[in-house]
């Protein structure tokens, strides 16, 4: 039961979304820069730092339908998702995107977490600081949407088939235009 | 030494935010609808709640212009702010805001802290839905501003008037207003 009155047909973020329009344009702008448009970063490895990070947080909703989205750009492995989750050091990613989960889950615990060294250890492999920008906002703003979500206990049906539908449109048409089905017009 | 190469001669967020504007106009647009757009929640206690949580992620930039913009809201009384971050519960603050920053400590902690007796609480002493929304997700987004801040270890000078002084003006002109001082005319 959430602690508000959130709009009982829609799940997780969406109802949160729906009952305040105006704060989730900003917050659905947010994600589709940094996880849908064009990136040096694949669109997978930006939605697999959102998913470990949403798994660090204990946030069902969002590591299931990040992870469904992850999945989707990743060949449908769903497998990858769950070791990703499970050790992402022995996963079968790229020693780059180790790097930045590294940072991710560092800021996932405080921003000053974050050390010199495990920034350089991503330069080693090659990332940008645009890269690291985008890993540290990306793991900032999931701090954000995780607690967002689960501090008004909005609904989360653990219904995993549903997410992975949900899932592999999200990542063929952004976060945007998914969400024009139920946001008012005057705000999307 | 921020961990990435930011503007030089912008402090804080300010710097992240030049580096990278995309980001920067809905991290704006974000702010400037929960803390300074007209709503039933006075301003300087939406600030108030924007300052108390980047002191318990102990980011001393967000917490200091926070704490200066919530300062010019309340007739100037820097010691009100002081006294909030020490022990808001015998801070001379209204009932009602102390169980809405119960509610934003929970939040900062993770979204599954908040129970149905924190909201009660604030319900019980006159907070609508909209205003217990409002308060997660201000605290939900200052875990997010905090980190990006920090996790890039952008420059954050010690000079609380400088601080002061902004705060004056970003109460009075808002967000998105102050961004066109250091953001492209294109994305503000």
């Amino acid at each position: 039961m959430p602690h508000i009155k959130l709009p009982a047909d829609l799940p997780g973020i969406r109802s949160a979304m729906a009952f305040r329009p105006e704060t989730a344009k900003p917050l659905n702008e947010l994600a589709e820069i940094l996880l849908h448009r064009p990136n040096s970063l694949p669109q997978g490895d930006r939605e697999l730092i959102a998913t470990y990070v949403s798994y660090l947080n204990d946030c069902y909703f969002c590591q299931t339908v990040h992870g469904a989205i992850a999945a989707a750009c990743l060949n449908d492995d769903h497998d990858l998702v769950i070791r990703v989750k499970a050790d992402f050091h022995v996963a079968e990613i790229s020693e780059k995107l180790k790097t930045l989960l590294v940072i991710a889950a560092k800021v996932q615990k405080g921003g000053k977490s974050v050390t010199a060294t495990d920034v350089e250890a991503a330069r080693a492999h090659g990332a940008t600081d645009m890269e690291i920008h985008d890993t540290v906002l990306i793991a900032a703003a999931f701090c954000m949407y995780n607690r967002y979500v689960d501090g008004l206990d909005a609904w989360q049906p653990r219904t995993e088939e549903a997410y992975r539908e949900r899932g592999k449109r999200t990542a063929r048409e952004g976060y945007v235009q998914m969400s024009k089905e139920f946001l008012p017009q005057a705000v999307r």
